[in-house]
């Protein structure tokens, strides 16, 4: 019996190649509330946070569309509407799986804001790509307007917001409190809602902080037991995708501070996922692990996945 | 020091007129925010539900306007997005107003549902009006997908959805532990997210529960001392807009329901809301007030607003 924080990954939401429509999002979620549903069955207490880039990046196409119809709202805004989207999504098909195991608990989402600092320096190097690429002519009246926008050879020009660290899960209380009363709680959806405390002012800021590392703060500031981090993969690999490629079955710390900052993790989603178990682990975890979806049972049980040791 | 169930109209979030900018609706917000801070701080407690018709009206033009690019999400998950967005809203703007009165208050908002039955009438006779106005074109080819759509005459073709009773917010036992965890609950914004049980199987539905029904439901499953409606008229009155008019200062239940059913309050936003009134005072609340939100401190201290009595 452990309190464990599980961050999903995009695909327990959607899967490559698919368009999102509901119904598609509604059967993967469906998947993932079985595995998690095991969970629950096995006595184990979770919070669970998510991913939303593919659900922001269609929010931000469908305000475009529409922008000459209705005004456009800020990333901020978008992003508290998936969290709404998702947190709803996740809340049914996880009741409804854990009903069918006999299980009738109260799953919670919460509109979740994580808080960073005005002087983070990814404020002044934006580099986290948002929705979808457009044309030149696009992005250069919206960078007319003070957005940031990068070209990606071939593919066309796309935003970028900053990527700022949350320093805090601001609905850390109200988190605790539902926990202790038993409830599965969904939160810290896309990283938070980003926002800056300014005197007695709470403002959102147009940025997406990174949903592993406000995991990571979540399962800290909730003394969790485990941080277990779902993808797409079995375990995290050195040299990913080379002929070279080993996977790590456990791995300490130190060794995997080392390998970070020697590059070997790439500079996908697999270094920012490390991190934060390394992250946890410094910070008094007793145990990260980073699975994929389909593992989660076996991977909290130690019998798949990566496992961190202090 | 009461608990009190704040129903926020439209107007606490968007004016008669504006396009419903972001900006526009944090402004609309922050004043009303200031109102419910010096609730807090006359020591009562919150738990405040909004309405979210602009929002969704908005959404759904988005999701049509980006029709061929991105999948259209069904009402259900518009509904929990819109809560997502103002949940954020509110609760950026009420622990700010709060933060400015020296108060250190978390505001929590949550995603809600409400549970209403299979057989409820309203599914046979979809009513309430949603989204724009679009061509007949437009419509039948709606129509023809399985949707219900009305023609307003002059105005165009507008999609109708069924407006179940909602018999039970889902997320009552958190909402309970949280206010017992003195935070400020944001919840049931418009009305909660319609969802049908089918055995172990929880299906969202497109359809819109009345807010202030779902708002009564609240109060009343939380044993609130109040049940407070906000909107952009000082009082109930009969013959409303007639040289007739009567402003109502206070009125009993008995009075309420004959005037309801003699059709006294017209078929506007009004009679939900005196119904919802009624209902709560039915179900053994000592309190119900109907007023403008300029006058939410007056109306809850007895000196604005329409008391209704047992």
């Amino acid at each position: 019996m452990a309190t464990i924080v599980v961050a999903l990954g995009g695909n327990a939401i959607l899967r490559a190649g698919q368009r999102g429509t509901h119904e598609e999002q509604l059967a993967n979620v469906d998947m993932t509330a079985e595995k998690l549903a095991q969970l629950v069955k096995r006595g184990h207490r979770l919070v669970v946070t998510h991913g939303n880039g593919p659900q922001v990046g269609n929010l931000l196409i469908q305000n475009e569309a529409g922008r000459d119809l209705v005004p456009a709202l800020p990333l901020d805004a978008c992003g508290a509407q998936t969290q709404g989207q998702l947190g709803y999504m996740i809340q049914q098909c996880l009741e409804s799986a854990l009903l069918k195991e006999g299980i009738s608990l109260p799953v919670v989402a919460l509109v979740t804001r994580s808080r960073v600092a005005a002087d983070d320096p990814a404020f002044a190097n934006p580099t986290k790509p948002i929705g979808p690429f457009f044309s030149r002519e696009h992005a250069q009246q919206r960078m007319a307007g003070g957005e940031h926008w990068i070209e990606d050879s071939g593919r066309g020009w796309r935003r970028v917001v900053p990527s700022p660290l949350p320093l805090e899960i601001l609905e850390i209380e109200a988190i605790k409190t539902l926990v202790a009363g038993k409830a599965l709680v969904v939160a810290a959806g896309g990283g938070g809602v980003p926002v800056l405390r300014r005197g007695d002012k709470l403002e959102g800021v147009e940025a997406v902080s990174d949903k592993d590392y406000a995991s990571c703060r979540l399962a800290c500031a909730l003394g969790a037991d485990m941080l277990l981090i779902l993808t797409d993969v079995d375990k995290v690999a050195i040299n990913f995708g080379t002929p070279e490629q080993k996977n790590l079955d456990r791995i300490t710390v130190n060794e995997a501070a080392s390998y970070l900052a020697q590059g070997y993790f790439g500079t996908g989603s697999m270094a920012p996922k490390v991190k934060a178990a390394i992250d946890f682990m410094k910070s008094g975890g007793k145990k990260a692990v980073i699975a994929s979806l389909v593992n989660a049972v076996n991977a909290v049980e130690g019998k798949a996945g990566t496992i961190f040791l202090p």
